[in-house]
C-alpha cells in the first residue's frame, strides 16, 4: 500500500560503523552472542533467490485483490508452504465491506465534450496486462456512489493549505467538482477536505510531474507511469479508523455485530473516482481563472489554471456494496521456556491488481524468511518465545485482514504480544526501518549484521553513505556525522503495522529496503512481474536481505536472554519530539505575530495587483503561551527512569515490565475525536492520512488552532509518559 | 536587454514609511527644501501619459536595430524632441562590428530527420508582426561562422557546475553540440563555458518551464511565449569587455584604430543559435542516456534525457561581418554656477525588433522626463549643474552606443561626472532601482515623495509592502522589518550603466519599475505595441512614475546645495560585502573537507547504484585560511572615515572630493584578466555575466579556488578602500 522508499530514505539519519575488529560485536540481549550468531550463519545458509522469484511468478499471475479465487488460492498456497516448514498454521476468516464498481462515468459537457477512457490498455511487453476482465477497473475504494454535475476547479494536492491560496484567489468550490493531483498527503485526505468545503465531487489524477514522464520515460520504455494508468487506492477515512467500516474496534468475524450502511463512519462524504493524466489534461487545459501559483503546476504542457470552470464535468460513480472473506494465514512455532511471549511478524498479501512489488516483493521475503526459521527447527531447534508468520489479506482497501485480526485478538495481544515486524514492498536500495524507539538497537544490530549485495559493506554502512550522499546541507550532514546510529522514523500509517501500534500498543518495526529500484507502477495494472524482473529487484538478492534481517530480528527477540528493548533511546527522541512540538508553536506564534502586523500595515494588500482579486488573509487570534511544564517534567522524569532502568540490566520481571511498556503510552479513550487511535507518542495525521504526527494529541491541538484544548493534551500525554516511567522504576 | 523585475524585486530589500506629518520632510542636499519641492510640483505638472503612449507607438511600428533607417529615424525624432525642450543636442556616431546572418540551418540528421524552422509565424492578433523581412531573424550576435555536425548533450543551464554534474554522469561534450536551456546565467555565458569544455556548437532554448507556458498562457492567448519564438541576444564575451568588438577601450571614432579581427577578443569560440521551444522539442525527446537530474527539467512533456546522442545535429551559421552606424542622442542643459558638474541620465533605444518594452518603455519615460525638465527651464528656470539626457543606440548587440560614448569622452566623464542614472524596460509594478550606495540616501528620498498609481501611497512604502508580502521566509521578514531604507541592489552588468560605473568610474544608478506586467515576449517580434497595450503599462501611469522618480535624481543633483552622497552607506555596505566573502571562503572550508572525506571514507560511491555509471568527484585542494587583515583595516578605516565626513556635512570642497570618490574604486589595470573593468567593489561575473559580483577580484579568486592570488586581491582591494578613506578625511 505504502509508497516508503525515497521518503524513508530522504527522512531519517546515520549510523555506527561496522566493526572490522576481529571479535565479533555483542548482540543485546544475550550472554552467548557467538551461540546466537552460529544460529543465524545457519538461517543465513536456507536463503535462495530462486525461491523468492518462484514465488512470486506463481502468486502474481492473476489479479489478486480481496475477494477473488486468486486470492484465497495465494492464502492456501501460503499456508501449505508454512505447514511444510513445521509451522502450526492457520487460515482466518473476517467477512468484511469491499465495494467494487458498477458504474464509472466521467464526462466533460463544457465547454467541449469528453469522455474519459478510463481503463489501462493491455501492453505486448506486459504479460499480465491483458487479463483486464478479472482486474479491478481504476477506483477509490469506499467512495460513495453518486452523480454529481458541476464546475471543475483545480484545488494542487487538495490539503488545507490548499484551500486557503484558493481563497486568497477568491475561488470558492462549494457545488463545485475539484480535481486534486495524487501526492502530498494520502488519497483519502483529498475527498475528506474537499467535502468539508462544499465540493460536490472529487477528481484525483496523477500528474507527470509527480508521477509519470517528468520522473524517468513511461512504461513500458521505461519503468514510469504511462499517460492512460491510474492510481487505484482506498479513500476510506482511515484516520479516523482502519479496518472494516461496518466493526469499527471489533473483529469482523461472522457472528460480530455489523454497522447497518447508514451509521458508517468513513465512507467518503462526495464521489471520488481515480484518473490517468491522459484523461486529466483536456480537462485541466479546458480551465480558466487565475493561473496556479508556482508550486501548484505540474508537468503537463499547459498552462495551469484554478477555474472554477468553464469546463464542467459530470462525474457518475455506483458500486456494489459487497460483503466479501478476507483470508489472513497464521503461521505458529510455538516457544519452549516462554512460550507466552510472542513475537509476530507480517506483510500483506492481497494487491490492487498484480501487485508483484505492493505487496508481493515484501510477502515473498517473509515466507523466505520463514522457511529459514522452518530450517533451523527441522534440526530440532525452538526459540525460547513464540514466533508467529502473518499474511495479511485485504490491507490495500484499508488494513482490513491486520485491522479484524489485531481486533479479534487485542485482548491475547496485550498479555503476550512482545512486538511486531511489518513488511509491505520491497526493493533494490537502502535499508529503511520506522518503529518504535525501544527496538531502535535491536534494528542497528540487525543492520550492523547483514551484507549488501551491491557494495558488499554492512547494510548500516550503505545506509550512512547514502544519508551523507544524499543530504541536502552541510547543516544535515553535520548532523548525521554526530549520530551513532540509525534513527528509527516514527510511524503513521500506510500498512499493517497500524492496529499492532497504534491500536493494541504493541512494540513495533516497519522494514525494508528501497531507493533504487524504480517504480512508477503504484496501484495499476502494470506493477507485474514483467515490470519487476525489469526495474525491480529482479536477482531478488534485496528480497533475500529483507529475509536476513527480518530473520535476525525475529530470531534475536524470539532467543533473547533478555528482551534488547533499550529505553533510553525512547526517552531521548521524546525529548526532541518535545522540542518540535515547543518550536511549532513559537513559530506559530511569530507567523500569527507578523500576519496580524501585515494586515495592520496593509502589506498584502499594498503588494497586490489591483488588476486580479484580492481577498486578504484573516486575522488569526494570538497564540498563547501553552503550559508545557507537565510535558517537560514527565520528559525529564522519563529520561531519568530509563537511564537507571537500562543501566541495572537483567534483572527479574524485566522482561514482564518490556512487554507491556508501549501499552503504557495508550490511553483507552484514544485520541481526540478518533477513539480508535490510542497511541499517544506515534499516530498517523488526521489531515495527512500517512504521515505521522508525534505527541499527536498536543501537536494537532497546536496545528489546528484549537488553543483551548492544547494544555488539557499536554497534561493528558504527560500523564502516559508518567506512567511508562513508573513501570520502568517499579521494576 | 536585462530582464530585472522578478529577480529585483527578490533580491532586495525595504524602506522608512512616508511620513504623514504635516511638515514635509527635509531633501538631502537642500538649505531650503520648500524651493525644491515647489520646483518638482511643477515638474509633475508638465506630465502627460498621451505623450508616452503616442511616442512607443510611432517609435514602435517598425524594427529598429542598430544600423536601421528606423533607428536612425528614432534617433532623428527624439533629437527634434529634445531640441523642441530646448536642449542643446547633437547625434554622435560610431562605427561598429555588428554581424547579421545570411545563413541559419539546424537539422537533426539522426535518429530521425527534422529541420528547425527559427522563425515566428505573424499573428493577426499583433499589428506588426507580419513585418518579418525587416526584422532580424532569430540569431545570436557575435557568433561565429561555423558548420558542424555533432551528438547532441542536453547542458541545463550551461553553467560550470551544470559541467561537473554531466561529468558525475559520465557525460563528455568534446566534439558534441550542446543544447542548454536560457536562464541562471546571461547567454554568452553558455557557449563560452561549453567551448571552454570541448563542445563544436551550442543551442540556446527558451523552455517553457523558466519562458513560456509554465508562467503563463503563450501569446496571443495570454502574454508568454509561444512554442515557435525564440529569444534573440548578444553573446559576445561582455563580462571581458563590452562595446565595439573592434575598439575595446577607446571610442570607435570614424578614425578609431580598429582590431583585425583575427585579434578581436569577443566572437565566441563556437556557433551558437537561439531557438524555440517547438524546435527544440523534437531535438530533446530524441536524447537518449540518463535521465537528467530532478533540476535540470523543464515544463516539455517528455523525461528529459543528458544524451549524448542518439540525436545528432547539423548547425550551419554564416554572418555578414558588417559594419553599422550607431546613432547615440546627446542633449544638455547647461548649468548655471556649477556648469562643470554633469548629472547624466539615458535609456537605450534601440531593439532587438520592434521592442516596445524593451527598451522603448524606459525610453519615453526618460523623454517626459526631459520634456519636464524642459517645462521648467522654459520658465526661466535653470539647474546649477549641467544636465545632460542620452539615448543610446546599440545597447542590444553590446552596449554599443554607450559604451562607445563612454570610451571617447572618458577623460571629460571622470573630470565633470557627478553621476549618471540607467533606466532600460519599464512596467507596472514596483520600484526597483541598483547603483552606487553614496545613492542611497538620494534613492530613497526620490521614492518616498512620488506615489504609486495603483495603491495611492508612496512608492517607498509600497515596495517595502512587496518586500514583506514576497519574502521567503521569516528569517527575511524579520530582517526586513530591521531595515530603515530600502538597499540598493549592487550593480552587475545588462544595460548601459555599465561602462559609466565599472569603465570610469562614475557614481551611478539603475532605476525602474517592473512586477507586474506581464512579459513572456524578451527579444522577440512580439515584443510590440500590441503586447504592451495589453499586457504591459497601457495606461503608461508606470512611465509616467518612471519619469516623476528619475526627474526628482535628477533635478536634486542638479540643483543640490551640496551633493546629496552618503558615504557612511557605502562604508556600511561594504562591509556587508566584506563579510559575504569571508563567509563564502568558510563554507567553501567547510565543503571541501567534507567531500574530501566522503571521498575518503567512499560514501558517495557506496551510495551509488551500481547498474549506473559512477564517476567520483575529484578531490579538492584544502581551503586555506586567508589574509583578510588587510580588508578588515580597510573596512574599519573606511567607516571611521565616512562617519566623521558625513558628520562634517557641507565643507568646502565637499562636491569636488564627491564627485571624484567613485573613481577611487577603480584601478587603471582593471580586474585580473579583464583590464576594462576597472571598479573593484562592483563588477558583473565573469561566469555569470549579467550578475554582480562585489569585491569581485577576492570574490572570484576565491570562487575559482585561486588560492594563490586571493591575498594580492585583498591587498589590491583594501588598497582602494584605503584611497577611499583618505580622500574623505582630507575634505
Amino acid at each position: 500500500m505504502r509508497r516508503a522508499f525515497a521518503t524513508a530514505l530522504l527522512s531519517t539519519l546515520a549510523v555506527t560503523l561496522a566493526a572490522q575488529a576481529p571479535a565479533p560485536p555483542p548482540i543485546y540481549g544475550f550472554n552467548d552472542p557467538a551461540k546466537q550468531r552460529a544460529l543465524e550463519q545457519k538461517f543465513d545458509a536456507a536463503m535462495n533467490p530462486a525461491d523468492l522469484r518462484a514465488w512470486m511468478e506463481r502468486m502474481t499471475s492473476h489479479p489478486h485483490h480481496i475477494g477473488t479465487a486468486k486470492g484465497k488460492d495465494n492464502a492456501e498456497f501460503m499456508a501449505s508452504l508454512f505447514r511444510s516448514w513445521g509451522f502450526d498454521t492457520a487460515i482466518e476468516r473476517f467477512d468484511v465491506l469491499f465495494p467494487t464498481p458498477k458504474t464509472r462515468v466521467l464526462e466533460m459537457v463544457a465547454p467541449e465534450h469528453f469522455t474519459a477512457k478510463l481503463a489501462e490498455p493491455p501492453l505486448p511487453e506486459d504479460a499480465t496486462s491483458n487479463q483486464t476482465a478479472e482486474a479491478l477497473p481504476t477506483y477509490n475504494a469506499y467512495s460513495i456512489d453518486g452523480d454529481v454535475t458541476g464546475e471543475l476547479v483545480y484545488v494542487n494536492y487538495g490539503v488545507p493549505k490548499d484551500y486557503e491560496t484558493l481563497e486568497r484567489n477568491g475561488v470558492d468550490v462549494k457545488g463545485k467538482i475539484v480535481i486534486a493531483r495524487y501526492g502530498a498527503s494520502w488519497r483519502g485526505i483529498k475527498p475528506k477536505v474537499a467535502a468539508e468545503h462544499g465540493a460536490i465531487g472529487c477528481l484525483i489524477y496523477s500528474d507527470p510531474r509527480d508521477d509519470g514522464y517528468f520522473e524517468g520515460e513511461p512504461y513500458p520504455r521505461g519503468a514510469y507511469r504511462s499517460d492512460q494508468s491510474a492510481q487505484r487506492g482506498s479513500v476510506a477515512d482511515m484516520p479516523y479508523h482502519p479496518g472494516d467500516p461496518r466493526t469499527p474496534g471489533v473483529g469482523a468475524t461472522e457472528n460480530a455485530t455489523r454497522l447497518p450502511m447508514n451509521e458508517v463512519k468513513t465512507l467518503t462524504k462526495i464521489p471520488v473516482l481515480p484518473i490517468s493524466y491522459g484523461d486529466a489534461l483536456p480537462l485541466l487545459r479546458a480551465l480558466g481563472g487565475p493561473v496556479a501559483p508556482n508550486d501548484w503546476r505540474g508537468a503537463l504542457p499547459i498552462t495551469y489554471h484554478l477555474g472554477s470552470g468553464p469546463a464542467r464535468v459530470h462525474l457518475q460513480l455506483a458500486f456494489d456494496w459487497n460483503t466479501v472473506p478476507a483470508y489472513d494465514v497464521i503461521a505458529r512455532l510455538k516457544g519452549t521456556d516462554l512460550a507466552d511471549q510472542w513475537v509476530i511478524r507480517g506483510n500483506h498479501h492481497d494487491a490492487w491488481v498484480h501487485g508483484a512489488l505492493d505487496p508481493v516483493s515484501g510477502m515473498v521475503g517473509v515466507l523466505e524468511e520463514a522457511k529459514g526459521v522452518g530450517a533451523l527447527a527441522k534440526t530440532g531447534w525452538r526459540p525460547r518465545r513464540t514466533m508467529i508468520y502473518c499474511a495479511w489479506d485485504g490491507e490495500e482497501p484499508g488494513l482490513l485482514g491486520s485491522t479484524e485480526w489485531v481486533e479479534t485478538h487485542a485482548d491475547e495481544l496485550r498479555q503476550h504480544a512482545v512486538a511486531y515486524i511489518n513488511s509491505d514492498s520491497n526493493g533494490r536500495g537502502f535499508f529503511f526501518a520506522g518503529g518504535s524507539h525501544s527496538l531502535e538497537r535491536l534494528v542497528n544490530e540487525a543492520a550492523r549484521d547483514v551484507v549488501d549485495p551491491e557494495r558488499k559493506v554492512s547494510m548500516l554502512e550503505r545506509r550512512r553513505a547514502a544519508d551523507l550522499a544524499f543530504a541536502n546541507s552541510a547543516g544535515e550532514r553535520k548532523e548525521l556525522r554526530g549520530q551513532d546510529s540509525l534513527r528509527l522514523d516514527a510511524l503513521g500509517s500506510g500498512s499493517d503495522f497500524t492496529p499492532f501500534l497504534q491500536f493494541a500498543g504493541v512494540a513495533t518495526l516497519d522494514i525494508g529496503y528501497g531507493g533504487e529500484s524504480e517504480y512508477g507502477v503504484y496501484h495499476s495494472i502494470y506493477d507485474s512481474f514483467s515490470h519487476f524482473m525489469r526495474f525491480g529487484d529482479p536477482t531478488f538478492d534485496y528480497g533475500v536481505a529483507e529475509a536476513k534481517t527480518g530473520g535476525r530480528m525475529m530470531l534475536r527477540l524470539a532467543n533473547a536472554d533478555f528482551l534488547p528493548f533499550e529505553t533510553t533511546t525512547f526517552a531521548t527522541t521524546v525529548g526532541r519530539y518535545l522540542d518540535e512540538v515547543k518550536k511549532l508553536a513559537d513559530s506559530m506564534r511569530d507567523e500569527t505575530e507578523e500576519l496580524n502586523r501585515e494586515l495592520q500595515d496593509r502589506a498584502q494588500e499594498l503588494a497586490s495587483d489591483p488588476t486580479k482579486p484580492f481577498v486578504a488573509p484573516k486575522a488569526q487570534a494570538a497564540v498563547p503561551h501553552l503550559e508545557f511544564a507537565p510535558l517537560d517534567n514527565a520528559v525529564a522524569h522519563l529520561q531519568r527512569a530509563a537511564r537507571d532502568f537500562d543501566k541495572r540490566g537483567a534483572t527479574p520481571g524485566r522482561d514482564a515490565t518490556l512487554m507491556q511498556l508501549e501499552r503504557a503510552l495508550t490511553r483507552s479513550e484514544g485520541l481526540p475525536n478518533r477513539p480508535w487511535f490510542k497511541h499517544y507518542v506515534y499516530a498517523p495525521g488526521f489531515y495527512t492520512g500517512y504521515d505521522v504526527k508525534t505527541l499527536p494529541a498536543v501537536r494537532e491541538a497546536i496545528e489546528q488552532r484549537k488553543w483551548g484544548d492544547v494544555n488539557a493534551q499536554i497534561r493528558a500525554t504527560a500523564e502516559v509518559l508518567e506512567n511508562y516511567a513508573r513501570m520502568l522504576e517499579k521494576t
